[in-house]
């Protein structure tokens, strides 16, 4: 399969990659495991301008539907295991031994969850332990759950939590500063079932068949504690998809990918990065979306050699 | 009137960072001539992710709607006529006399359509000459038009005209070269009643009451032509609304002001610039609306002393 661009994610900054290629009659195929992105595991999005308030799925449906009005290819559930540039050309192998050669990439993988690292997380994965709270919310039905982070992602699943399912919320932050919207901080005290544990540093996930309690150091008074909790949701953060791509691009310390904040390029020619997996300051669906469509514009700039 | 922040403008730049900012609990006030921006004025509008076709004045509708549900002070109907810095605190005043004062301003005021400074044009402003297809267009029915400028955006008036109005649509481009996205062009060509003339100079705007033709040095046959038209579509770009600002910005050749691409800071602290007025390369909804969000992010971080 030859193609002029090949864009690797699904998300928000794929999708719109994805649109202003096809509407540039650049022969383009989407590589992606799924198509949602980070912003499609999201409960709830109110800060897409335009519509009041949205589901994460919902959104992403919707960008998916206006993608697929359009003349491009898709190879779902894959991976790109292997990536190689010989003079002009990209030669990309997938996970399934799927060869692909394009004259342009866009990474758009963006970021995974980061996990916690304590006892008891990879015995309880899918028996309490969660990174996708729209996923397996649900399955928490008037229990008692934690949500340890207390950035956006963690009071936006608390909140969603505590007013579709679940009877109490324990909210654990490891400092003692909370960093979320004030906005988002006043709807969590509104639900009255939210519990914010500042300076909760998590020992151990505990349980028998599933998730019976967690153990924290309590760093105000210096003591362990432990609670009994059904569930424990993990949103501390996430990491950059971008070890495939081997030394093609540079990152920074944090593992994302730099780019030229005009363009989207990065130290390679030919390849453009966009969204989550790239050093921008703030990682919203809007930015992504735009730097989806700004990464596109520059492929077909590369293409047609006005860059 | 006391705010954290102003913004200035009320476009998708604008509206954006109202939406943000009032997330993020600051005293925001915004003010504007009108709720639409450029984009408020096209169409219609395709390459907004998740909807696969609508207006400009509808998708501008439905992000004032949104940014209504939150509490933000609007000013509109108003331009800022002078702008001032002490210490921390910018003075500005309306050009009817209101005096605001804030700690942060986010400039997102776009650009004003270019002027084609040919006879006739001043003399038929209303009677035949048009800078807003949208608001004019419908007078056009059964009518012979010309399109200056073969951008996207005369692209898409032109399409518009065709397929809903006009009898015939002269497409006036002054170079040899169009520069409209692919797609647009064979859009264009299925109304078969589009007609491109390439490296069109126009001279003149002829008329009597209203417009009834317009001269043009074809410079590929290197002689004056005239060709009857009712109406004459101005599409040749616009230009940034920057001015009033003064010194507190630095501006590139075009007139656009010089941004931070990561932060939308400018070289004043406080002042940040998002949108069409900026110097970002992609003029887009998409690209403004993110601007608008950085910047706001950006205004938030520096009245918190985290920038």
């Amino acid at each position: 399969m030859k193609y002029d661009l090949v864009i690797i994610g699904g998300g928000p900054a794929g999708i719109t990659a994805g649109i202003y290629a096809a509407r540039k009659k650049m022969k383009t195929l989407i590589v992606s495991k799924d198509f949602l992105g980070q912003a499609g595991r999201a409960a709830f999005v109110e800060n897409w301008p335009g519509i009041k308030k949205t589901s994460g799925p919902e959104l992403m449906t919707s960008f998916k539907e206006h993608l697929s009005g359009y003349e491009i290819d898709f190879l779902e559930n894959e991976l790109i295991s292997s990536l190689s540039k010989q003079e002009n050309v990209f030669n990309l192998i997938t996970n399934q031994k799927k060869e692909i050669s394009t004259k342009a990439i866009i990474v758009a993988s963006g970021k995974n969850p980061r996990p916690l690292k304590v006892p008891g997380e990879e015995e309880f994965l899918g028996k309490g332990v969660v990174y996708c709270s729209i996923c397996d919310g649900p399955l928490f039905a008037n229990k008692t759950i934690s949500v340890i982070g207390c950035g956006n992602s963690g009071f936006e699943t608390a909140i969603e939590m505590a007013e579709k399912y679940s009877a109490k919320v324990y909210l654990l932050e490891a400092s003692m500063k909370i960093m979320a919207d004030e906005y988002l901080q006043e709807k969590a005290l509104e639900t009255g079932k939210i519990e914010i544990i500042k300076g909760a540093l998590l020992r151990e996930i505990k349980g028998n068949q599933f998730v019976e309690s967690i153990k924290y150091f309590d760093s105000l008074e210096k003591q362990e504690k432990e609670i009994k909790v059904d569930g424990v949701f993990v949103e501390i953060g996430s990491v950059p998809a971008a070890e495939f791509l081997g030394d093609l691009v540079e990152c920074n310390e944090k593992g994302e990918i730099k780019v030229d904040h005009r363009t989207c390029s990065t130290k390679t020619q030919g390849v453009f990065a966009a969204g989550d997996v790239t050093d921008i300051r703030d990682k919203q669906i809007i930015t992504a979306s735009a730097e989806g469509a700004k990464a596109a514009l520059s492929a077909y700039y590369y293409l047609n050699g006005q860059n």
